[in-house]
């Protein structure tokens, strides 16, 4: 059995958790928070949760660590921190920060003799995988990256911060159009506008100026005003019964040609009803490789483009190419 | 420059070839075939047509053998005789002899330290590769493949073989209601005639029994009978007009569920003008993949399960996490 930690037991945590459940070569040995262990119920009868702390010396009862932070200040440090005594994996998405990131968990990984994944979950993560074998099948084409429909949390986030709001659900809408086009080979260059429309769904304060808050909606630098955006005020109760979940998904399609004059177009969609529970899902299964590679010592950082599928499988190779190939 | 030598000429040599012209760092150095060189003009200049008895001797000029054959009798002999001597990667899609096939191939491959890569190009191929993370990222799930619209070269030679028939082109076609309730994430299970349907086009000889030919179509074993099939006679104007191109595609859906109760839809589809030339791509990608194998000394036989993404790649791993993640 592969003996799974978990750092962090945010949505993500969560997910993970789940995906352990039904992965039947691994355990989860214990999660850990910075916050109170006492102030934690987790989903699994009988494991631990401990103080983050408890990770400094190195356990015995961790074959992976994976770690469940935010990209924005968590994973640059915990990452490399942890990847000095654990076989690490994260889904660090700060895409302009990765080469970085990678730097300084492989150089941790190696004193460590551990091996750490990061970036991994679907965007960036199977996205990625993704357009790499478009591209590097057809290197003559355009990859073009569509998301939702679904829940962006930091532009929900983003609402929530204007003063009168309340709670606020962003969702990220792909346009049919754009989508069509590019499905068709039509190899359109399409702007930022013509590729999504952002729908929010905002719960104000009473009284609140609604016309203003609309307006800051549409015009925030960065998240909104580039967009086309629409704006529902709905209660509390609506946003509880409607929007609680946190679906999302996406499309990478790519269209390229062969020098016979021939078009081809490639296409991995996902349509997920829990972003957090697939995210999980793929960690744990990369968990799984970086579990099979510190075994083969082939340590340091990689990344989905480094890891070969077998090693994501807890079949063997002849399984695989009796059953799957 | 990576050396690539063809061996075989028909429609996947061709195609191929035309994926090597995409490709800044490889170059064709010849085509070798079992037919007179003379009878065969290739579309690349300067490179020499030869016969296939002069790769007995191991020559300098080929890097990675890409051997364009049939998988009935040609690949099974072939890929492990020049798997002795050159690094070589085939299509071999013969899915239940897969293992014996792999057997021979790295047998042969560890005798002479070469890669061999078998079973490459979509179906087994990039199908296989995403049959295999989406059952490692969702163990809880069912797997749908559907193949088409596109001709199945297999099917329009079986028609071929029938009495008064003068040419034939199948199409198969995956049937849209069923398409639709496994991307609804509905889980259903298929009949073979509740997925796909199959549609012939047939020029029949002067005066022959076209209701004899349509029967014994629809009623072939095997190959017709457990299908609704439509069967058009043409003109062989016609024929050559509307159905000379070999478009193929199809798409595997995983529908997998994670233990937190919620489900997820993941699609890989392709949508090709030339069957031939992408599987051709697919090959050359994978060729380069066998040349840094090679150089790294990991040896034997390989499928796509084996080789990570970056392997196909002619970028660095740099400019990869910099730019594709």
């Amino acid at each position: 059995m592969i003996k799974i930690g978990i750092l962090g037991y945010g949505n993500l945590g969560r997910g993970v958790e789940a995906a352990i459940k039904q992965s039947p070569d691994m355990e989860l040995t214990g999660v850990y928070t910075r916050r109170s262990p006492d102030s934690l119920k987790i989903n699994t009868e009988g494991v631990a949760v401990r103080n983050a702390s408890e990770l400094e010396q190195k356990r015995d009862d961790i074959d992976v660590l994976v770690i469940c932070g935010g990209s924005a200040t968590d994973l640059p440090a915990m990452t490399p921190k942890y990847a000095k005594l654990y076989n690490v994996i994260d889904s660090f998405d700060t895409h302009a920060r990765i080469p970085e990131h990678f730097a300084n968990v492989d150089a941790a990984a190696k004193a460590g003799e551990t091996v750490g994944i990061i970036s991994c979950g679907w965007d960036p993560g199977m996205f990625s995988v993704n357009r790499l074998y478009s591209t590097s099948i057809l290197p003559v084409g355009n990859a073009y990256t569509f998301w939702g429909k679904g829940v962006s949390q930091g532009h929900s986030d983003a609402v929530r911060r204007i003063e009168g709001v309340l709670d606020a659900r962003q969702y990220t809408i792909p346009v049919e159009k754009a989508l069509n086009s590019v499905r068709a080979g039509e190899n359109p260059e399409l702007t930022t506008r013509e590729k999504h429309t952002r729908e929010c769904f905002v719960v104000a304060e009473d009284g609140a100026d609604l016309a203003r808050i609309e307006n800051e909606i549409k015009t925030m630098p960065n998240y909104f005003d580039e967009y086309d955006t629409t704006v529902h005020f709905i209660s509390a109760e609506e946003m509880k019964r409607d929007h609680s979940g946190l679906p999302h998904g996406g499309s990478v399609i790519y269209s390229g040609q062969t020098s016979g004059g021939n078009n081809h177009v490639v296409e991995y969609s996902l349509n997920l009803d829990s972003n957090p529970e697939f995210t999980g899902a793929v960690l744990i299964a990369y968990a799984r490789a970086a579990y099979k590679l510190s075994g083969e010592k082939s340590f340091g950082a990689k990344t989905v483009f480094d890891i070969a599928p077998a090693y994501l499988s807890p079949l063997s190779g002849d399984e695989l190419r009796a059953h799957y190939l």
